[in-house]
């Protein structure tokens, strides 16, 4: 493990390194305690200062952590050795918001067979419950015959707003099929949020970083983002929020409270009350996108804002295109106190959503098969965030950052200051790579040097991209063979 | 015939009465020529001047028609013999539209299986391709078992742009497959037209009357609707169209130009041309309706405005919701010049269509079912409007104006100025009966005497339904067994 030939400086790291090995290999397991300080010493023959060094270095790094009186534990997730992401700090002025041509790039991007897709955040084909899901369909066209083609209006199939209503109660959340409208996809039942509720120029807080998909949807509104920080973990900093509306006119606020894309962080329930309570002393509505929030990897569905919503200004948001198909777009919204403003936009603005799409989707659900699938691919989204996570470790450069998400399918790595991720997204495409350059996810810019990468799959393709990736990043440093040098 | 204790004044009714029971027979055939008034007076012993009486009141009515130097003919349509509605003279400012609660209120009622329905202009049930769309969807979901629930991202599915600008040839219009998006509906498409050329508070020219569904949507884009008099059988008058740009900034025109609903008004190529002209010269951008354009009564597809484009201000817009399935939920636009800004719009707004319909509908297309089929609605369509016509004539009472649609399956009737069509509806709806009145299809009430009748389906319920409908609007007008009066 060492020789006498090491200098001190090295002889801890390399007892670090040995360590770190050994809980790659799973030697010690998450949440095993590892020999103590004393017992490392005597084994290894090293002095105690020596392992004391190692063992907080691997701390630092997130692999082990000390319990007081009790010694030192492999961590919960082999990712959480890479420093997470600074909180953000977005500026404090609105702005509006204009992301038009680099979204279009990506779009283009996600249809190209020929690229490593680490750059829309799909969800994995293989984990969709296509035949299943194929058969339902199948099966409500023989059973709806005439009605399988028939618009269905405005709120939509009452066979599934019984089931989405149901499951609410797993959220916390006190819904009843007649609060639910069925849309088409997420996207289009926040559109429909955001024309109830605001006009042009209004002023609407998100989260910072924000998919981009609702900083475009802003944008056709005509709508002013305010970027509001937010903690890598812990989601929208509530205090801040706070002072924001004291300075600003905000008109709404978007939160995807339960792993926001990109950061997959996740609203502590203690500050989803805040957040709820804030904004009902001062009437504002809440658009609470919620499309992750079966995606978790903890013990059970997290909370959502909706479950402390008393006033009914909180509109919950959700879809099946993260779980069961992107491509049969159905979505739904809660929209408590602006239900009947909605039903009503929704049918002037496509009339309904598709109807066996809705039939299908319902019998999914009702026949145990939707709880099944989800119970499959939380598993499946976890060990490929985890395994990704590593992957970034072991082939980007030191002074990376990465989240530690605890559900959805995303990771959001921040670069080296001088690293321009849009280069980087340049450099990558002619690698056959694409990812989502962090510029996309502000409308101020504020994420140059940050990318996010879709975790969705992870195979030999995938860790090989990453390894090129790494190696684009290094050349961008100018610091080739960087990893032998730390 | 006729007995000798006929008065002279009588003599006249009764032998247009006799000949109109013929027609009404069939014994004389659309097109055949009836007898000559020479014949007629030597067959009937009847004097010349009664003859002439007969025919010219036959001709009055629309019965007959009489062709210089050959004698008199059936008319082409039975229906033909009632008057058109009065050309609209809607009022020239520009208002705010407000229809919300009347629209709502004939959602509700369109899912009332208690309700005979004469409201909605819903397809007939049994004339969509059931059947063979959902084998067409199954052969889908079978052969693109992965594909299928992916996101079609904008355009949309390439088989289904090539089948579509295919078949744009036969109205005339040169697109290609790149220029073609598809959209979730024919609605959708024209919210994202209003989105990608009109800001709140802009003047939009319309057809008077239109369809309600196209107001509403100029109400959630916070546009005011111009009303441009339009023609019952040859649609929109260019001319006054002309006038309302000289005086008001017009920010873009929406017109159907084939099948007007509810008017079934098909406007002449060359005012097409005229339109497309007038446009042209002053840059304003036509978004053209064609939803009911394949829904011809005569001999061949109409054309379109935008086979007359030359400039790319055509936004031409359909769907497959008439013809094929409401539920599929697919429509289509060709932008011309607004293509790139419309894919991003639709991208934003709703993402994508839904997948599996876009492959059974090119696929339908593709095979000739598509065509197949629409050969055999449109003759059941030209049938049900032309018995709907006969029982409107048969049982309201006279005064009673209707249209002679030329394709599409509503009818638009005009009743005596006194009568109320919103109390008829309520009067009807009590008799289980809903129909629209005619007050949504204006943002001024400039209808509130019509009303429009969906003529999709014509059985022996819908006969006793509008029979019951003629005796409601008779009591309305205090004239109990007015028929037999007259």
């Amino acid at each position: 493990m060492k020789t006498d030939k090491d200098s001190p400086l090295l002889l801890y790291r390399s007892l670090a390194d040995s360590l770190n090995s050994l809980i790659e290999k799973e030697t010690y397991r998450v949440g095993e305690r590892i020999p103590s300080v004393r017992q490392m010493s005597k084994q290894q023959g090293v002095s105690i200062s020596t392992v004391l060094q190692a063992y907080l270095l691997l701390e630092n790094q997130g692999w082990i952590e000390s319990r007081p009186q009790s010694g030192y534990y492999v961590r919960a997730m082999v990712r959480d050795h890479a420093p997470e992401p600074e909180i953000s700090s977005p500026t404090k002025d609105p702005s509006q918001v204009s992301l038009h041509e680099l979204a279009m790039m990506l779009m283009r991007d996600s249809t190209d067979p020929e690229l490593v897709q680490l750059g829309a955040a799909l969800p994995n084909p293989d984990y969709l419950p296509t035949e299943k899901i194929n058969h339902a369909l199948t099966k409500a066209a023989r059973r709806h015959a005439v009605d399988g083609h028939k618009y269905i209006i405005p709120p939509g199939l009452e066979e599934l707003r019984i089931q989405i209503a149901k499951r609410a109660v797993l959220s916390g959340s006190q819904i009843s099929p007649s609060d639910v409208l069925i849309t088409s996809g997420g996207l289009e039942a926040i559109d429909l949020c955001l024309h109830a509720v605001c006009h042009p120029g209004d002023i609407v807080a998100i989260e910072s970083p924000m998919y981009f998909g609702t900083l475009q949807t802003l944008e056709v509104h005509g709508l002013r983002a305010l970027e509001i920080p937010t903690h890598p973990r812990n989601g929208l900093n509530v205090e801040a929020l706070s002072f924001a509306i004291q300075h600003n006119p905000v008109r709404a606020v978007i939160v995807i409270s339960n792993f926001n894309n990109p950061l997959g962080s996740q609203m502590p329930d203690e500050k989803k009350r805040e957040l709820v309570e804030l904004l009902a002393r001062h009437e504002i509505p809440l658009i609470e996108n919620d499309v992750y929030g079966e995606l978790y990897f903890g013990e059970k569905r997290p909370l959502v804002c909706k479950s402390f919503d008393k006033k009914g200004l909180v509109m919950l948001v959700s879809a099946f295109s993260k779980d069961i198909s992107p491509g049969l777009r159905i979505g739904w919204v809660a929209a408590g106190r602006y239900k009947t403003e909605l039903e009503w936009l929704k049918f002037t603005i496509s009339a309904s959503p598709p109807t066996l799409p809705q039939y299908a989707i319902a019998d999914f659900i009702e026949s145990g098969g939707y709880d099944h699938h989800l119970r499959r691919i939380r598993r499946e989204y976890a060990r490929n965030v985890e395994l990704m996570s590593s992957a970034v470790i072991r082939y980007f450069p030191p002074g990376v950052r990465l989240t530690r998400p605890s559900g959805g399918f995303v990771l959001w790595v921040q670069l080296p200051e001088n690293v321009d991720s849009l280069e980087l997204y340049k450099k990558a495409l002619a690698s056959k790579i694409t990812l989502a350059p962090g510029h996309v996810f502000s409308a101020t810019n504020q994420y140059a040097n940050f990318i996010r990468l879709n975790a969705a799959e992870f195979t030999y393709t995938t860790e090989r991209s990453l390894e090129r990736l790494g190696n684009i990043i290094k050349d961008m440093l100018g610091v080739a063979g960087l990893d032998a040098v730390v």
